[in-house]
């Protein structure tokens, strides 16, 4: 018997390799919400096209050998007995479940920062975005009149809700505490791009800002008050960052900052306890530094693993590229891999940015921006790019970080070409090429 | 002196390269058109947007160490003295330039295949897909009151000139006389998606049939003859592949199917003689076997390689993987490496084809197939994908045969995920998966 406690994403992808690889196992989840896996990445795109929340859902096919169990609550895991006590959550009662082997996959939940008023206004006028309770309870709390938005945090999800209630009508502004949009993900030359679209989309972006206080006056949201002075709004969302869901794992496994951590068979230091997904800390396949990265691909990829361990198999996991992508509005905003700015005290790296038509202008190109860092040798260790397709051009970069491959692999890389959707020398060829132009090679290899 | 034969991608890429490395060099370009570089994969769209041929054109950059002759053509080469002698087509004046080095990349001409009538009658009715000159032909042609249309050759140039002639009302019939569409490009379970594609817009594919005679009465194009029976139609598309334009090297270096045969700096048997492009044959770059392909991506790399080299460093051309997109209406055909008919009778492979959405269905994603062929040990050798962004996947899969690289390697893959734009599980994924379950490995390596 496997139980695995969550059914987001990492545990959907470990029970398909369970059973595709061995169909006679048992598995049990344990869900606390009271329906299956969902989409919350889908969440903005949902409200920007006044679309149905319950559209995300996606159901769990249900085998004689797999129970799940919505609703519950894992309340206590006794690793010794080998068994998790659970409860109900509506009804009370209590259950408990033998296992040979643990998954843990429990996910995280929005962070709330520690700005004065922000925990006890949470469904009162400030929101976090992650389960469908809290889009529709968004969606109820502005039509009771909402006019100006503050957005907390302006990574991925905070920017495409900020563009998504933007196009319904509300006045948003978005604060973020670094100088910077997507502080993380990007270099400061590309995130520049993203702001100056957003400002052109009307909403307005203060970086450097750090809200100090959500001011409420009677029981109302009114404004939150920053390092840069007090700005009106009704509604407040906290898009910064998340917490992982890992407290009844505590003083039983090894973990790091709260994360769960995990040996390259996605097990925790004890062997019959496996962890996968945003509740885990892994390592960056880049340079193998402890890597903290909650996207759905990620986990996906960890539930696999632990998956075909589970199973009895053997699979190894070397480790998350970090591969993201984020549209707003039409910008499509890329990533994969380490950023310049994460080497700049580290070690010295070799980058450079191309811009170019995705395809002819005649055809109705657009303009597509790429940054590719590699190291002094050419070795690709990053890149980011803007632009109609982006994400599928850092699919190719992601592949070449993965096999190791450098700027002369990507200058040689014949892609494909007809005038309707490519130019002949993409975006990736142009920006390999100004990264050999610095690094002069002695020869080429194409 | 460099003298560079012919003004297509090959020559432009290789002058590109070679001013970038060598500014000093003296550069002169020989060009039997009156106009500059242009982009004939470009003529089927205009046609089908109604577009102006004009917009095909680039101006090429021209610098006091770049002369480019127009309108003038290469008559003569003597390898010995180092002389090319060439002659204006319209004022029949005869030059000779001395050159330390020679390019020729002069390119193809459609082919004429031997179908009664056919020679006679281009221009008149029949009429091949080229040049600018030949898609203002048709245009004027069309309107001399044109209803049916033969288009005989159902690889690109013929589907992507049957799709636009449909769209500007016209019947049009594609005879191809391989029992599928894309006979070199796509496996016959892949083609058979864009034959009902075609059919759904009402173009009627004739495979299997061999085109005897194109049936002439008084001076006017009335149908054609084929192994089939006999077809109306006012106009005939040739579009039967092409035949290189070499006859003024026939002696000097090597040929091989009166292709230029090169070496891996692109060195002709002379090595003052470089070539590249559509007039050479070189390596496929999956089993090394020769290979003649006519892509204006492999004809850039060439030129690249032959640029570098030309301007005294060191370059190396290890092949061309064909990487090939074709976009039919909004139905895009893309394919790279080699297919699974070709190992047919050569070697054991093994296949999958898989089939998702591009995104969520609530994000309005769209089917696409991919197939993709590897070897026993699941190494990459091709694949072929059909639906939006096809070609961009399939750019992925390319860098993994150039990287040589293996099913699991594509399951490992991240890729970048947001509904917008992708959907969680890419079909690289998904497909590679399929291989795997195939080859059942012992390990797996994420």
């Amino acid at each position: 018997m496997i139980v695995i406690i969550g059914l987001g994403t990492a545990a959907v992808y470990a029970t398909r390799w369970i059973t595709s690889l061995n169909r006679d196992e048992e598995i049990a989840i344990i869900e606390k919400h009271e329906y299956e896996s969902y989409s919350p990445c889908g969440i903005p795109l949902i409200f920007e096209k006044s679309g149905n929340f319950n559209d995300l859902k996606h159901p769990f096919p249900r085998t004689k050998r797999i129970q799940v169990y919505l609703n519950y609550m894992a309340e206590r895991i006794d690793p010794n007995g080998k068994k998790v006590f659970i409860k109900n959550l509506k009804t009370g009662e209590e259950k408990e479940i033998g296992y040979d082997k643990l998954l843990f996959a429990s996910g995280a939940d929005p962070f709330i920062p520690p700005i004065k008023n922000a925990r006890e206004y949470v469904g009162k006028g400030v929101f976090v975005v992650k389960t469908l309770e809290d889009a529709e309870n968004i969606e109820k709390y502005i039509s009771t009149g909402v006019k100006n938005v503050a957005v907390i945090g302006a990574g991925a999800i905070g920017l495409e809700m900020a563009y998504a209630l933007k196009v319904k009508g509300l006045n948003v502004q978005v604060f973020e505490m670094f100088p910077q949009v997507f502080p993380r993900a990007l270099d400061q030359d590309m995130a520049k791009i993203v702001q100056d679209y957003l400002e052109s989309s009307g909403i307005k972006v203060n970086l450097n800002a750090r809200v100090n206080e959500i001011v409420v006056e009677n029981g109302k949201i009114r404004g939150i008050e920053t390092s840069n002075g007090r700005y009106d709004a009704e509604m407040v969302i906290l898009a910064t960052g998340v917490s992982p869901n890992t407290k009844i794992l505590e003083g039983m496994v090894k973990m790091e900052r709260g994360y769960i951590v995990v040996n390259e068979r996605m097990q925790t230091s004890r062997e019959d306890i496996y962890a996968a997904g945003d509740c885990v800390i892994v390592k960056n396949f880049v340079d193998s530094s402890p890597f903290v990265i909650q996207l759905a691909t990620t986990a996906a990829k960890q539930g696999i693993v632990a998956g075909i361990n589970l199973a009895g198999r053997n699979a190894i996991y070397s480790g998350a590229l970090g591969n993201f992508v984020s549209v707003i509005g039409d910008l499509e905003v890329s990533a994969v891999g380490l950023t310049e700015s994460y080497f700049a005290n580290k070690m010295k790296v070799v980058s450079a940015r191309g811009k170019t038509l995705d395809k002819p202008e005649y055809a109705g190109g657009r303009e597509i921006t790429m940054k590719i860092v590699c190291d002094e040798n050419g070795k690709v260790l990053g890149a980011q790019a803007i632009g109609r397709n982006a994400s599928r051009e850092i699919n190719v970069i992601a592949l070449a970080i993965k096999a190791g491959l450098s700027a002369q692999d990507l200058s040689a890389l014949e892609t494909a070409y007809c005038p309707a959707v490519s130019d002949l020398y993409s975006i990736i060829n142009l920006t390999a090429d100004l990264i050999l132009r610095k690094i002069n090679p002695s020869s080429y290899i194409f």
